[in-house]
């Protein structure tokens, strides 16, 4: 299946999700850890979709989610910064996923300087991560 | 917003719904009323998206859907037969979402001819409508 870029970024403002998770983490520094990660969630009767984005992208994996649920997901700091934000920069999204995006940028931006690994620095992604995905959580 | 053909269908792939309601209808001679509908439904945040789709194939309503959602629709015949088929025809969907707009096209086609004035032609029609959207309901 071959994927065009716009139809990726619909399929996106749809179906996918940009997300920064943080949980409890007693070996940080900081008490805490940072998560970001891209995903695309989808009935595992359109698992090949799934694949081709991982195709598409050369990165992130397709795993099991809940129920009859397959996800495409990407978690590798490098790969997000590297392949998927510079796509999604060239190929805007068109619905308010868009703010999500930028927010997640910044994060990522801030992981890249290492800030996380700091208190004022975790404070300030937490902050971020908390306007994000208010229709409720969205990773996988 | 200027809308591409391939945004649309990634995500309409994602968001869309091709659906065939049927319902009882007592002025009906068959005694059912057939509704071939093309929706695609958002929150209220993402209102403008629907409105570009309804720019963008020149039919349908944007109307408000249940709690924050609003609802892009296409409901008239003519409309569905040679703005919205046509289009998903040069285009086609990449997930399994093909497989209810084949079995809408049918419908429609079905409709054009009338059958869906005879009791044989509703039984058809009835048949294919209850293979479509086993997701559940995707109206509005």
């Amino acid at each position: 299946m071959n994927l065009d870029a716009q139809w990726i970024v619909g399929f996106v403002d749809g179906e996918g999700c940009f997300h920064v998770g943080i949980s409890k983490h007693s070996g940080m520094t900081t008490g805490f850890q940072v998560l970001p990660e891209f995903t695309v969630v989808q009935h595992e009767r359109d698992i090949q979709v799934l694949f081709a984005l991982k195709q598409y992208f050369g990165c992130g994996v397709v795993r099991k989610n809940h129920d009859a649920r397959q996800c495409f997901r990407v978690r590798k700091l490098e790969d997000l910064r590297e392949k998927i934000i510079p796509f999604f920069r060239k190929h805007p999204l068109k619905t308010r996923k868009s703010v999500d995006f930028h927010t997640f940028c910044r994060v990522v931006n801030l992981m890249t300087q290492n800030k996380h690994l700091t208190v004022e620095g975790m404070a300030h992604i937490r902050s971020l991560a908390e306007t994000m995905n208010r229709r409720g959580s969205c990773s996988c």
